[in-house]
């Protein structure tokens, strides 16, 4: 059970899950009927969900989204709205969002908006999504000048995640979602750390893959209810992801999925840690060999200038404008936002990327 | 000061206060930069409001929208959030309103979006505005399929309400706000009923206009205090516009504004209030008296056929798919919401506007 502000709202964690979402739905929110947000390369999934919500007495309205970034436009919220109006989905509806973090997010701006908001269920479908972006509450889409520039905070009211999920997710996916993993490895310390640098092939075995996840869940639910709105704590979260965020816009969001961006960018943060904050080196090293291990790039392409990658962190929404803040790491499980670490380190930091 | 949820946040309620926005902007938000969005219907009281935020040392970016409803879409949205990223608009900057409820449901839905949210302020220049739309936090554009059917509840910073502008202000529109401080009167009763049954012509004299105003946004903020997000009372505000928005709707939004149409659905609202749940007949004649003596319609027009009125009822966003929620009155003071008012009593209460 999950509790942000007033809140407080279920996170089913488990294996074959998907064919229970329909009556946990009808348990928060009665029957009635519901937009299934879902993209063609979950079908497989979305149906399994669609079925449930039906068996449950549940009218299912199909909204199919195109797969990729390209789908989280405004453009789109407002498709996906007129076909809940003319479908005739009321304010006590809601909307369920199967798939990965572009589905959550555009399907989520789409429940936090749609009457001034609805009742909204994640089914996450990617490891990404599992452990990062169906929780906490951020929805949104993209405007050309930036990643989710638009969009709101609005939680949902339940979130399902089903490990049989990855058993089909391309072993790309997969790592995108470890890199996360491991960020929250690193701010958590100890036993999660462990576990984190010890895991072997993912996804790995059954049990122990849902008591990571759960761990995962458990850290930024316990951050983002201390920081809904995400004013000092939960940057805590982006350790990882200025140096990433950077490195994903140089690049044009093209040659790096955002998981591996953030691998790098782990990298980078944790040199800069050992060169401003004091971190142990062996950290760096043994997060380098770990995500290394499970196919996360631990070198930048040369054709990614530092001088773009230094441009785009400047231009990152949650920059400031006249200062860079960065999570640095004295120790595992200690994160510190400090601000302008000195230049010549994070320069130095990028350029060390290149192997 | 009003009070929402966890919000507290200061409303400015006098004559001149246009020029002191700059000032109390500070005072919140400190400088830095806002959004001002504001029609060239109100360029005069914009300029005014946007010398006032430059001299207090904010940085002014002019968000010009064509007047009219018909700027309340997604598209403006999006093209107003892609100049505020353009400029540089932070997550720690904001918006200002200055304008009718066309002006503050726009730019309200793109402070609750742009950035996931940043500050507000509400500059209302309209009776209406002044007494309902900018206060309670309701923000949203409209959809082919519906009126405000994308949106956010988004409480603002601030609000100042400078009833100077009101000199400006049309006749027609005076009397469209008007018939919201009518409804206010029914549904507290009293002292407040007894000031509006006698006020003489629009605008009125500069105190007594100024402590009218207080009064409506103090009964509207204790209703949205108890009910931020719409669930119960807060639907007594709706005294009025069930009909309303019906003959609003079946007009097809020309020919009556949308304080003339809840005039007429005051008026049915207060006669099935006399047959179903026993309301003096003589606060359904007064309230007639008063809405016509302010120039506001008490006749329905033939063409606007009973038919449509009712389809369009039904269709109402805040309609239940299967029933139909009323606002009706056993007395000024104490509204009741009832389900299903008798079908015949709805229909006599239209037919009896024909005159």
């Amino acid at each position: 059970m999950a509790e942000i502000g007033a809140r407080r709202y279920p996170v089913h964690l488990g294996s074959g899950l998907l064919d229970a979402v329909g009556p946990a739905w009808v348990d928060i929110a009665g029957r009635g009927s519901v937009l299934l947000v879902a993209d063609g390369g979950v079908a497989h999934l979305a149906d399994r969900v669609a079925d449930s919500l039906s068996s449950a007495g549940v009218r299912v309205v199909p909204g199919h989204v195109p797969p990729g970034e390209g789908s989280k436009t405004l453009g789109e919220v407002e498709r996906l709205c007129r076909l809940a109006a003319c479908e005739g989905i009321r304010r006590q509806d809601g909307v369920v969002a199967v798939g990965g973090g572009v589905v959550g997010d555009l399907a989520g701006f789409v429940a936090a908006s749609y009457q001034r908001g609805v009742r909204l269920a994640h089914v996450p479908t990617t490891l990404l999504a599992m452990v990062d972006s169906s929780i906490g509450g951020k929805t949104g889409v993209d405007l050309p000048e930036g990643k989710n520039y638009v969009g709101a905070v609005w939680q949902p009211d339940m979130v399902v995640v089903d490990t049989e999920a990855l058993a089909t997710l391309p072993a790309r996916e997969l790592a995108c979602g470890f890199a996360e993993v491991v960020k929250y490895g690193l701010l958590e310390g100890g036993d999660l750390r462990e576990r984190v640098a010890a895991w072997g092939d993912l996804p790995g075995p059954e049990g122990p893959l849902v008591e990571l996840i759960r761990r995962c869940i458990a850290h930024k639910l316990r951050v983002v209810a201390a920081d809904e709105r995400d004013l000092g704590l939960r940057a805590t979260l982006n350790l990882g992801h200025t140096v990433g965020h950077g490195i994903e816009s140089a690049a044009g969001y093209q040659r790096y999925l955002h998981g591996e961006a953030i691998s790098l960018g782990l990298l980078a943060a944790l040199r800069i840690s050992v060169g401003h904050v004091g971190l142990d080196d062996a950290v760096h090293q043994e997060t380098r060999a770990v995500l290394e291990r499970h196919g996360l790039p631990v070198t930048l392409a040369p054709e990614v200038s530092t001088a773009d990658i230094l441009d785009h962190m400047g231009r990152d929404k949650k920059a400031d404008a006249e200062s860079l803040n960065m999570v640095l790491l004295p120790a595992p499980g200690d994160p510190r936002i400090r601000q302008d670490p000195p230049r010549d380190l994070v320069i130095a930091a990028i350029e060390e990327l290149r192997g």
